[in-house]
């Protein structure tokens, strides 16, 4: 770590990201010094947790023009657009968590193992992309650098603290309320989520039928492949899980392919490989770093060559706060020549 | 109904499928007298509900040879076989839920809405299919119809109780166990089900990595639609759900067709059609009779042509004890001239 440590603003440091930035923050070594804590109003005043320390939150309108190396967004997309028209033209790099920039032609939409290349000295905000779309490409990576892509299916089984805290906070009080017996009325969610799985509560497209998730997911995907066409095909659905997406990929590739050769593509990845017949689940992966990949199977049987994957990814982790840091190291390793990734 | 109304014998009453057959009996109209309830020496002198009666279940070795006209086997394989062998040469028609006769090749396994022409006088006895392979085939259904199927994706949401009472006994007891902090350990299923998501516990094919339940939906719909080499790529996966399964379909049709198209050979079927923008959930569907469908979309960006649905069905009804009482009823039709269905 450069000397003197680099100052990090953390935007929206109550909520669900922010915490996990903190948390990793910490468990990476950087000084509590070196990092502040800004928030609402609401939230202002309050203390977040850094380790063994406590960090106060200030108001975000107190957020000094110059001060932060790194501003990193765990916020909405409206705070989004706040804090980047106050921090326009000075040094401070912001790294936002939201929807906010993610389409923007000259923001890029960075996952450090794939294309952290896109990341200059000039670079003055980086967009991290959908938690969803994080897993999914990660996921699929090994293969992408071994075979041509020709297509993609997925369907995702996503866990309610996407939605933040407030889902955790429902699905606890509704799995509650039916083992009493007792009705309930959804807040959070249009739908019951204890002991029901739902299409993903994201604006729905009229025309096409998508939702915003799986929007998302198709346009990130195209920007950060550079393939503004590529067919993805995603369903992306809510399940009674706390914490951690799943999904099921199926990838078709250009070439013949058996089991041993897309195994092999994993081995000297960064991802979790399951053991065959012990696919990882949701409840193990949650607080882990990496993507876990399982239950690889390929298939034959039609005129593609398709290879099948399960997935788990610690959403508020690698889907989100931890790829917002990894990128801030990305940079940092940049302006000061050292590697941390 | 004929007169004397037929003589049906449920075997396995007081497990989660027979018991649901005797709610369905009773609410089509068939006199207590017409129904005997047989189980296992266990449950043998315990009593069945039946609309406002209570049936005693009598032991199955009782199992008269030639008093019954059908015997609805909502039992194991084991016991399957068993009944089977002692009902060999006597009139009484089997209709089996289990997987003992699925893929033999002199039993006919029926979905009543597809191929009920399979039934015929001298048919003795006839299978009952996995209950994922029926909600998706019915589901699928209108579209074959329709169109040439070149291919299906299936990516299932599947209750606990497929795996029986006490797999909902499992999830509301880890359930608690969780949101009071307790450790558990799993029992019914190899994973924890409580606010998590895994593969489907059947038995793992080490070569292909295909579990169980993934092996009976390839084979068992290639069967029903006579088609040997289908291209069937299903991957099956618990939820925390009690009761209703549901699925992500993606069907490869041969011609392009847009969501209009679709709806519209949906419109004259019995399925239950969701309104856009409110894809019915498991919870909205247990109890419920038909298949529903929902979030119908067009997909044309590669190129096959593909069409994208989400089902739902109570699987313990029409994917199962329904399923079997509308086969019963489809052959007391066959032999009475009369129509049920």
């Amino acid at each position: 770590m450069r000397e003197p440590c680099p100052v990090i603003a953390v935007i929206g440091a109550s909520g669900a990201v922010g915490t996990e930035a903190l948390s990793i923050l910490s468990d990476r070594g950087y000084p509590p010094g070196s990092v502040r804590c800004f928030g609402s109003a609401r939230s202002a005043g309050s203390v977040a947790p850094f380790g063994a320390h406590r960090l106060a939150i200030e108001n975000l309108d107190a957020l000094p023009k110059t001060d932060a190396d790194y501003a990193l967004l765990c916020a909405d997309t409206e705070t989004a657009h706040s804090v980047r028209d106050r921090l326009r033209g000075t040094p401070t790099v912001i790294i936002d968590n939201s929807s906010a920039f993610r389409m923007d032609e000259d923001v890029p939409l960075v996952i450090p193992e794939i294309n952290s290349d896109l990341i200059s000295h000039e670079t003055s905000v980086i967009a991290n992309p959908n938690c969803s779309t994080i897993m999914m490409l990660c996921a699929i990576e090994p293969i992408r650098r071994a075979y041509e892509i020709n297509g993609v299916s997925v369907t995702t089984y996503q866990a309610v603290s996407g939605a933040g805290r407030r889902g955790i906070q429902e699905l606890h009080s509704q799995t509650r309320a039916f083992l009493e017996g007792e009705s309930i009325t959804p807040e959070v969610f249009p739908h019951a989520c204890a002991f029901n799985v739902f299409e993903h509560e994201s604006e729905l497209d009229p025309v096409s039928g998508y939702n915003g998730e799986e929007l998302k997911m198709i346009r990130e995907t195209r920007k950060i492949w550079n393939c503004p066409t590529f067919p993805l095909l995603p369903t992306c659905v809510r399940v009674p899980v706390e914490r951690t997406h799943a999904q099921s990929i199926i990838i078709e590739i250009a070439e013949r392919a058996n089991i041993e050769d897309i195994r092999r593509c994993y081995a000297n990845s960064s991802l979790r490989l399951s053991e065959p017949g012990h696919a990882l689940t949701p409840r193990e992966i949650t607080g882990t770093d990496n993507v876990a990949i399982g239950r690889i199977r390929v298939d034959h049987t039609s005129d593609a060559m398709r290879v099948v994957l399960w997935a788990c990814c610690d959403q508020i982790r690698k889907g989100a706060a931890l790829n917002a840091i990894q990128i801030m190291e990305t940079v940092e390793a940049l302006n000061r020549d050292v590697v941390y990734i």
